[in-house]
């Protein structure tokens, strides 16, 4: 077994991505409804690599660049019933609890707009994700200032009163 | 530590297999009800590693084949507080967001027909999943066409309109 | 890449960890609302690995000792956006599903008070939880009397009827 | 205001009934793909009032006699945005939870395989479901013996253990 | 038709209540499970009018008093499927969305400490809940001090940061 | 026991309204960051008819003129622990699941921008809401040409593929 690290690449440094495993070619409509009924005018793309068959990576969305950003991402990872969304307008908050409950999904892997690495297994030509490395590593703890900071930032950011 | 390579036996090669972290020992029972609930007269098969104490396989369902084949997935993969699913009569679909809401599991790795390879790791004789090849990889990106062909199916097979 | 072994420490042999992977500094108050609102009186302590900008282990609970542990943990692992919650008077059961559905969580790694190692993938720096080792692998399976033992003692402990 | 009492019809006294309140022209395809990803092969007929516009009785399902009594109990209610689903072969605890999770959905009035009467207040030509008589009333309160038989007959039908 | 007040007691007016529509006698043992296993030790009583066949009042619980409380309200009520959720050493939040997620409950009338009458329609022998009136109407509108003050209470409770 | 009838009044003829039950103040802020978290940007206003001590409708929301028209719709209703949501720039799909898994919540009795008439039990100076009038009632069934247009209507919205 082979263990590969798959960089993923966004249009957009700032984008949010979040990878899942799913199971089923329904995924695909099914990701898609759950993500447009959460936002009003949400930009996004979904691409779910199809494990049997054709094996074809299938996407869909409402806007092409996240789109085939999401198609890429599938293309670099290319592990067996894996989703990427690539979120435009939205943040995974928004989304995160509707995409969780799609039938078909088992489990998210990460929901990030951090720069991304995932690990990947190989075997006799089948891969799979072990996990996510998600970002930066700890520099500290905070501090009861700190505590004060993220307490009032979130009050700013209008998530908590 | 040592990763393992291990590949899930099935008694018929198109059964659906689900397998999730979980704890505590009420996740055979849970899961029992979770699925017999799901779908009339379901056929399948549970098993749990338990993780300390007796450290007993512990299993049940209304399947003798699939009880006995949960039951051995179970020993091949070995590891603390893991769940195998083995699907007789239902899908997935069927049967995976109420798995998900049994109060102990933790999260689910696959469900998937495919062949199924389970990465272990261990270490001082401990055992965990670190991930799962679940089917295929990808062979292409699918273009107008197959997505025709994917709205079509759905449709054919009645989950979508 | 390196795979390193992590160990997690507790006050406590007996109290139950739970380990997941979230997202945004939200993650901390939504899990605090989320266990003090499942058990009156509970005691436990959060931390959660931030992963960007100022990347503090930020943390939160109602219990000293037990917040500690957290972020020593949190700090073990050392990997962005995973949580650790350390409970007291209260097990994963009562505080599980109530964690799974906190908007900003992706996963759950494992809920166990076993001895529990995490495998921890690291690569320029970044790092990620790539599984989790839950206590013993399995001696046997059980047989009937088993059986009846493990149903008995769920209706013992008051779970079922 | 009237308040008018409308007994439901079905085509076979043992079917179950569900009956509820939504909002949006989108439930009834909502409701169509939750039943038909619950149970395999399910049968059953959806029915919805529209509420605004061209006000129409809106319906699908997997079987005629099915849909047409649910769009002849959606008539005799006449309540706008009230949906009805009747159930052939599938119980209301294999589908109950999907469809409170549908995002349409308000409430569930009732789920029940019991004669079943309609509470409906009208006013100014508009009408809503007030509340239903679902069967029986209570005849005397069970005695151990009635609950040893309870507790067994949940283990003969398999739903618990 | 004739619509009924029915005024629940309780043995201790500071006791919380909870009352719903559910279906199925399982909802009695699945009731018990959630709310078991919501809380460590925690006191409760559940009762449920079972609606056809024997039509008893079907009841559970950890605590005498409060079952026996329970099985007194249902029979004030006796309407078809309702059930009636007394407990002690507990608060609605912690059991709330366990019950609602329970795969016979249709819907959650109130759930509350306050005096509590329930509005009952009956016709032909049959009852159904219509509604319930829970505590006093409003007295003013809260001010920005009020506001404050709410803001303050929920923290020192330790519900909120 | 006196029935009336409340008719809600909104700034703005097309706003979508969200009533339910509730209990306990703490639903105020738990409303606020269910909305606030389900879509970037939005504007609303909540109000809560406290049903003890003060008894005062408390409020909050991102917009004050839909803050105010929950509040006017609050003290028209007066009935202890219900709660009302006025979306602006949001539809109820986008908000409705969150709310309904907002802890203290029971049920909703309805998410519409008809027009809405609630009908309200008074009794001893208590109030409750039994029901809705949500919109008109149906004026005729859809036909196979009908079904086409409303299949058409939501895959021209974007919310079906």
């Amino acid at each position: 077994m082979d263990l590969k690290i798959v960089e993923i690449a966004k249009p957009n440094p700032d984008l949010n991505v979040i990878i899942g495993q799913a199971h089923f070619i329904k995924t695909v409509e099914d990701l898609y409804e759950a993500v447009v009924q959460a936002v009003p005018g949400v930009k996004f793309g979904v691409a779910f690599c199809e494990a049997s068959g054709p094996c074809l990576i299938r996407h869909t969305g409402t806007n092409d660049e996240l789109e085939n950003a999401a198609v890429t991402a599938a293309h670099a990872i290319g592990a067996g019933h894996v989703f990427i969304v690539m979120l435009g307008n939205a943040f995974p908050v928004n989304v995160l609890n509707q995409i969780k409950t799609v039938a078909e999904v088992c489990t998210v892997f990460c929901a990030t707009a951090n720069p991304l690495t995932v690990v990947v297994a190989e075997h006799n030509g089948a891969r799979g994700i072990l996990g996510v490395l998600d970002g930066s590593t700890p520099k500290g703890t905070e501090n009861e200032r700190d505590q004060a900071d993220r307490h009032a930032m979130l009050r700013r950011f209008g998530y908590k009163q």
